[in-house]
């Protein structure tokens, strides 16, 4: 962990706003279910939530890009670095 | 709002166990971020909830197909039913 | 292979069009590549080609839940067809 | 277009192997539809095709993080190629 590195901190705010948010909106389903709200109002709820998530993860991966990624060149950490990064993305990518 | 046909309330239970666990993890990315933890373990966090997410539309889904949509057979509602279907896996496939 | 419920077929000329057109989307990404065009340019390619291509699967899939899924009802393979349908929808949300 | 940033070319032949073979399964689609084919077995020919051109996707973003994301570091560049790639993965993740 290299905290000087990670630069999404600067960001903070911002994500736990969204994520305290997206808490929110988890509560909401469970409640949804609860009530036994229509099936297609949950999974547009669902599909509303990871959405925002995905903006979640958008957001980290640019400060990571900038922040990680760019300063490991000259390092020789790059080859490490851009494959995790791509690892991740395949990893969203679904 | 047709409850009767909404059978994914016989997964009730299954459903709130998974969103009062994806609640607690979304409380984790919110305390790792707070922690100025490595961006690619939170990263790794995120796709994990988004995972978990996926899943449980997968099996509201389901439920629904042979529900509402099964049971639109013969009624006139199949296309309508089957359209708003289709619309949601779209939405999901992003 | 159940011809009379695939009702894909009554959309093949629709189909045939769009995967002719990919055809030659294809073509032309392996000729920016012979060329060495500019990497994002590559991408935004490859990026169109794979939505066509969702959009002939959710074609299919529509067209395969108005037939073989819906025409499963009371025939006792409902559970088996919307168990396949999920799966595959599983496979696309990746 | 700045071929020599641009280091997907040092892929080139790999990638043209795996379009070319991509054009073959795009055919294999339309032959599978001509003939008639059962949908989910369709279906699951389109998801690989997609899987497919997601790797050849995955192999140009790391060679072009590599070369031009990298390579902008210091040149003031960096923000524009960063959000660029950010869009990109946008694109790439629905």
């Amino acid at each position: 962990m290299d905290i000087q590195n990670c630069s999404y901190l600067c960001k903070k705010e911002n994500l736990k706003i969204r994520l305290s948010r997206i808490e929110g909106q988890i509560k909401g389903i469970e409640k949804m279910i609860e009530e036994g709200k229509y099936c297609i109002d949950v999974l547009n709820q669902i599909a509303a939530v990871r959405a925002a998530l995905k903006k979640v993860g958008i957001i980290i991966l640019k400060e990571h890009t900038k922040g990680c990624v760019l300063n490991s060149k000259g390092t020789g950490e790059e080859e490490e670095k851009i494959s995790e990064l791509m690892e991740l993305i395949e990893k969203f990518l679904r």
